[in-house]
């Protein structure tokens, strides 16, 4: 876990990492979840708007941005303010994915930074792209 | 689970449901994610931030939205095209939530509606605001 404090986090760093989207989190999030929409769990019903198979919930996608802030940029001492995500392509159980941030502002005053997000599929297709608000509550 | 139609959807249209923060959640998001932030694992790096317990992930909280879209409004048809969510108030566990959509506009060209969400604890305070976009994938 990286330990960044305000201090260390200047424009343009960057950090990324790679997970796949397994059928074991599709379970796991839809008993947090209770979404039990057919989209994410029959393949049949997934097929009939185009799917090669059960599309994962954009807000599991959308999870491993917490892991982004948490653990990769600025880890320890993160807290997410908050979250814009637009989904531009299916992500489907299977998938390799890359989640990458960029910091695209400090403020030094609020004890914030501002980050451009992306996901990507391992064709390099963008799945998902966005922007984070995190602040670091070490300022040293 | 509802199964509006993009037909059936009006401005102004709300749904509503309320879940519970388990402990059960909590590590069920951290398997998935890999976020062993310790301000959510921790109760003691928590508490020097002025936190009672360790704080509920935010992307955990944001998650409850994919139930609201996929289950509640519109249900059966959903298709989450985009999310905007800030965190006004920590949420622990044990919180008891509301989650709540409002739909503020409908546009019927391009298959989509608007939904102004919000999350609020027993108190009744706010705890996430936001917004999303979701397409309906029957149009009839």
């Amino acid at each position: 876990m990286n330990e960044y404090k305000l201090s260390d986090i200047t424009t343009g760093m960057e950090e990324s990492f790679d997970v796949t989207v397994t059928d074991k989190m599709m379970e796991a999030f839809r008993e947090i979840t209770g979404d039990t929409n057919p989209l994410h769990t029959d393949p049949k019903f997934a097929a009939e708007s185009g799917n090669k198979d059960r599309v994962c919930y954009g807000l599991l996608t959308s999870s491993f941005l917490s892991t982004l802030a948490g653990v990769y940029l600025p880890g320890r001492y993160s807290l997410i303010r908050s979250v814009e995500v637009k989904f531009v392509k299916p992500v489907y159980p299977g998938d390799e994915l890359t989640i990458k941030g960029t910091v695209t502002e400090v403020n030094t005053d609020f004890s914030f930074f501002d980050m451009k997000v992306e996901i990507r599929n391992a064709e390099g297709e963008k799945v998902l792209r966005g922007k984070m608000q995190v602040g670091v509550t070490d300022m040293a």
